[in-house]
């Protein structure tokens, strides 16, 4: 399902092939976490902004509205009009965000919705219920996602149970052509994530996720897991850094290997008035905006960049009017899909050491 | 500058040419209070919906981000990037809506700020200099919107000042092409409209609004207001019943002669979570659409109706997602864009009686 087109150094070009289409890799996916991009951006508007892959959590959506009205509304590319591929979590990622309100077992994972209280279970088969019933194009095993910092027992037996869910995940019915992906734990023990690695490619997934980081952890502490990781993936199946947004470092991620990545990031300090751009992020409240005629950034051509003013924008931010959140998420999305875009044609054109040295330094948010 | 068209009754179809294009009355006008449409609809978004004219409010775009400041900026339509004709109402209502912060003298009004409690200005000069600024195609006169309900002498004197207001603001400089619209008050007393409306006609306005209704007052006085003043305005010129937008009440007004409206209903509703369909207002987070496989309105061709269901709708509003604001807003906006049109044709077909006796029953809210 996977086909490595091209390398360069380290960096992989690639095309995965899913029930909704093919995505062409390097890839960012966006979060649309109960099948919306926050916002005020709807899938048509991904889909015009040529955005390939739109990213849905499975907690999220079991709690509200519930997998099986989904199910019923067609499957989640129907309920949300997307046509493209589409991805589901596994609930593992809320099993750390969740911390405070949710008990582990040895087979899955207690949660008190984080709505109204009600109890909620995910484990694997539950966890793959779901996500068949959702129909992803990817679906996610149920795992643990260890927080930073974490000492060495929690790390070793965890990664025995994510392991375990793995296989147990696998084994579960899936959506007919739905895709699954294993995803490696072990925290910052470089043994651990080999040890991980090597257990889950003795199973035959689609490919495999890289998670447990990029939750509060250095950025160097963030490679150096990448790096215990990936020689022990297989190169020719895509490799998966969770949660990862920030545009050096999936640079620096592609670079060792690294083909798909998603992120709140986008959506998140869109929301906060920021504007990512190539030379880094812009507070576009800020008052030196205050009577820009330029656009959000200079050079771009979305939606945004096209028809407004770093003026305009400024002024609907602080006047709370949800349009500058909504101009702000499209050009961020956009920023970011036009980066992979880069990524993948200068691999291509075996370039990509140029263009990743040609990068701003990483502003990690707003 | 208007050229009446076609007579069907007394309701008319014409033609308003302003500096930024042709205006096709009868016609509903957006608010976009402070240059933008409230639920993240933008001017582009609202060019494709075919809408005609974007309204602004003087008052409060003099407050933030300051009139000096869109004029430096283009003007009102570069800086909102609304390539059509727009109108800009004169700080009047602000009278009557912001009554506990303002203190009215015989030649303006004294606000204290919504915002931050600074003292801001306005009567006819002032009003007509932030509206020169802006560059809006259309002007309103400065005046004094009554409350109701409101006693006769009170009316009376109101009448007074909004006359001698109105002059004022016709003799104040306007910018290059600016059309000047007066505006009709006097409350519920038909005399009084009548004196305020054979006054006003006495000035080369090129238009005139009638004032002061749909602030509370029944349905029935409301037509008594319209019925009041119509018949002394002139049949060419364009006619104007301000902040009125309930489908059935248009269609009534446009029987008794009216061309122009403008409200804040389709996007004010479309945050509650009810949409304006033909057949009334239908609040779409209703239980009952849980599962609803429909688009928001049967046989609607707008692009909420065209992407989305019923179900995926309410469960944006039921998850906080501001996309399922901004959905319905795009299919209200559209919604009274498409029954403006049906009036016009039937207006031009000679069976206007036939479709305002088609309509459902006044729904004014959610």
């Amino acid at each position: 399902m996977y086909e490595l087109l091209k390398k360069d150094g380290r960096a992989k070009r690639g095309r995965l092939t899913t029930v909704h289409g093919v995505i062409e890799t390097p890839v960012f996916m966006n979060v649309g976490t109960v099948a919306a991009i926050k916002g005020a951006v709807s899938s048509p508007d991904l889909k015009e902004l040529k955005t390939q892959v739109e990213l849905c959590n499975t907690y999220h959506l079991h709690v509200r509205p519930g997998d099986e009205l989904i199910h019923d509304l067609g499957g989640l590319q129907a309920f949300m009009s997307w046509k493209k591929p589409s991805l589901t979590d596994s609930g593992g990622f809320q099993v750390f965000s969740l911390a405070k309100m949710r008990k582990l077992t040895p087979t899955g994972c207690f949660f008190n919705s984080h709505l109204d209280g009600h109890r909620v279970f995910l484990g694997p088969a539950e966890s793959m219920e779901v996500q068949r019933l959702l129909a992803s194009d990817i679906a996610m095993v149920f795992d643990e996602c260890l927080p930073w910092p974490c000492d060495r027992p929690r790390a070793e037996k965890s990664v025995e149970t994510t392991i375990r869910w793995a296989a147990d995940s696998l084994a579960a019915p899936h959506a007919p052509g739905q895709l699954v992906f294993g995803i490696v734990q072990g925290g910052v023990y470089a043994d651990i994530r080999r040890f991980c690695a090597e257990e889950l490619v003795k199973l035959p997934f689609d490919g495999y996720a890289i998670g447990g980081v990029s939750v509060g952890e250095p950025e160097e502490t963030m490679y150096a897991a990448v790096e215990a990781s990936i020689p022990f993936l297989p190169e020719d199946k895509p490799r998966y850094v969770m949660g990862l947004g920030v545009l050096s470092q999936m640079a620096e991620c592609v670079a060792r290997g690294v083909d798909m990545f998603d992120c709140v990031i986008p959506t998140r300090v869109a929301r906060h008035g920021t504007a990512i751009t190539r030379h880094g992020n812009v507070a576009i409240k800020a008052a030196k905006w205050e009577r820009d005629h330029g656009p959000v950034e200079e050079g771009c051509t979305c939606y945004c960049c096209r028809n407004f003013t770093r003026a305009y924008v400024r002024h609907l931010l602080h006047a709370g009017e949800i349009l500058g959140v909504r101009l702000l998420t499209i050009h961020n999305v956009n920023r970011l899909c036009e980066f992979m875009r880069e990524m993948r044609e200068s691999i291509a054109a075996g370039t990509f050491d140029q263009f990743r040295h040609s990068l701003a330094p990483p502003t990690t948010n707003d």
